[in-house]
């Protein structure tokens, strides 16, 4: 079951707020994720321009998509079948038409062609060209950024958001346990990534996942640092460690984990450095406390991290949930130094005090709910090496 | 084994040649697809800034991205080491940094602040803050739009890709067979997304692949057209018809496929529809030639379904083959009514005159290879209703 009509009406008066805030009219809503927090609609269909106008004189969005997706957002019940409005295939990838045209002109035939009007300025699914789009045809608007408006307020997750999350963090860790068994000698990693796909997918009869905005990492612990590898035909040697870093995915929420697996000989530096991460996944987990700011926490986790002789500086953990492809993050909360941004109750953060080294590398990641009392896991799962 | 570096640097003078036609002085290239194709550059990284900068008066090109990637760049056998710019956390998801500014500077200090700059005005990974980052910090610069230049060079196959593409078909037939098997009464849709996924990464001790662009689309037949969903937990009813589509993934060439598999009663109208897709498919095969035009192709496509009584219009296919997330589609060659793009030997075009209706769906697609003879097929797999 997904949300309510009320509860996507409550989003839609929570984010409206900050748009009267803000002096914001109008605001285009192009982010998949964006578009399911305030609607539901769901559907690979991002990778073609889609949105939806909210407007402060409209009291519910209007979504503008490919024809063959109309069926799709009329499912929504906050989308009135009358504010579908759907534009034909001679837009898709021409150079000389462009969906954003179709837009402007709807947002000018609504009534809105001279107001604030603001859309995500950098965002995956609002290229150059929809801004260009816009401004042509809507001259006399003022177009602003819209400074991650939806992805700031879904930074505080609602009570069924954080249980969806933790049905995610059911299906990460069976995934993982699952892909940590198939780490054997003459295995390839490709059988790695069928086992964890498999999984991720259907847990058990009672709980199925759904695809991740970020494929399976399959990553070499030895040699030079490539954090972002996914798999290959590569068979495992006799000695050494692999990363897997997956998300588990619940109704489109994410549980992303990393854990290192070990067979073999591990080396001693790779040990080390999963002791000190897994102690300073524990210490985030005991001295979090909302009203902490990000930079403080990051402060701490390069404490924790440097009493075992590592030195790790960049960003600690960032916001997770609600995602699509390319990225699980919500480009909201930063856990980097410097941050200012104050850590809240209901925040969902995947902390990752990776080492990413020249010779070798190892990682444990875990993502915490913020609660009044501090940080709570989202998986059950040891932190410790996985020796096979 | 990945291409070598002498096919690298021959792409790298094939597009300088089209810069050098255009007045393009620097191409700056952040698609993964596109940077795969110059340098063999890989991995999930595109979900922050990152990309290639191709200068007329440089050999190869930079790479500039995240610290914690400069070693996959390194892998690069035709980025060298000393053009490896990275950007440290500051600059991830910040309201008052970006990673254009930096890529900005490096241009200008490349001495390149004055000369004619091609961007990809229209691409999920070129944001309109990219855009403004780079015409503030190098206001002398002409910057104009790519034209998906690279996009179009990627649109003629060579040989080796076409024999990834093969490769990506056989895991593409092999993962919808055995697909195909799962659609039973009393199964999931997510049951048959964990057969689908585990056998597009393993098909046999001799074959694995990779991820795909695009999630495996599993589509009702029945009730309004949704052609992008994907699963979820709804089990299959007795009766009624479900669309698979789904891309093999080798090398990450990808070969796309759909077909559409029957439970107990299918209604007659799928069952039609089923069957005019299915000849027009090998209409393509026999009267697709180098030198039609994708609109010409595009009339036989929709005279061929009218035949049978079906009216559609709009895009019967496209270019596909090396791709990233969220499109298998390669944003060139559309064959639909009107279009002037005149299809060529080795290019590769997945068709998928699919019905999307009110009350039913149904569609068939295959990818093509155009060669000198015609169109030829990637796959085996028979385009019938596939009985349960």
């Amino acid at each position: 079951m997904g949300p309510t009509k009320q509860t996507f009406e409550r989003r839609i008066a929570k984010v409206k707020d900050v748009m009267a805030d803000r002096g914001i009219d109008v605001l285009v809503v192009p982010a998949p994720a964006n578009m399911h927090y305030l609607s539901g609609y769901d559907g690979w269909s991002f990778y073609l321009d889609q949105c939806l106008i909210l407007s402060l004189d409209a009291p519910t969005p209007l979504w503008i998509g490919r024809a063959s997706d109309r069926h799709a957002a009329a499912d929504s019940p906050v989308i009135e079948s009358d504010d579908i409005f759907v534009y034909g295939d001679a837009y898709l990838q021409s150079d000389t038409l462009h969906p954003y045209e179709f837009i402007a002109a709807k947002i000018a035939s609504s009534g809105w062609s001279r107001r604030r009007i603001a859309v995500p300025l950098d965002d995956y699914y609002f290229s150059a060209r929809a801004l260009a789009s816009l401004r042509q045809t809507l001259r006399e608007a003022t177009i602003v950024d819209d400074q991650r408006l939806i992805n700031w307020v879904r930074a505080i997750k609602e009570p069924a958001e954080i249980a969806s999350m933790q049905e995610a963090g059911r299906l990460a860790a069976n995934a993982l346990r699952r892909g940590a068994a198939t780490v054997r000698a003459g295995n390839r990693k490709a059988d790695t990534a069928a086992e964890v796909l498999a999984a991720l997918a259907v847990a058990g009869p009672e709980l199925t996942g759904e695809y991740s905005a970020i494929a399976p990492l399959i990553i070499d612990g030895e040699g030079p640092a490539r954090p972002h590898t996914t798999w290959n035909d590569a068979s495992y040697q006799e000695n050494g460690a692999t990363i897997l870093e997956i998300a588990g995915v619940r109704r489109r929420y994410h549980c992303p984990i990393a854990r290192t697996v070990g067979l073999g000989t591990v080396r001693q530096e790779a040990a080390d450095a999963i002791a000190a991460q897994s102690e300073c996944l524990r210490m985030i987990e005991e001295v979090t406390r909302p009203g902490m700011t990000c930079g403080e926490l990051a402060v701490k986790c390069a404490a924790s991290l440097k009493s075992h002789g590592f030195v790790k500086s960049g960003r600690f953990g960032y916001s997770t949930g609600l995602a699509y492809p390319p990225d699980w993050g919500e480009h909201t909360v930063s856990v980097r130094e410097g941050e200012e941004t104050v850590i809240c109750e209901g925040m969902t953060l995947f902390f990752i005090p990776a080492i990413w080294g020249r010779d070798w590398s190892a990682a444990v990641g875990e993502t915490f709910c913020i609660t009044s009392a501090g940080a709570e896991r989202l998986t059950d799962l040891d932190y410790d090496l996985i020796r096979q």
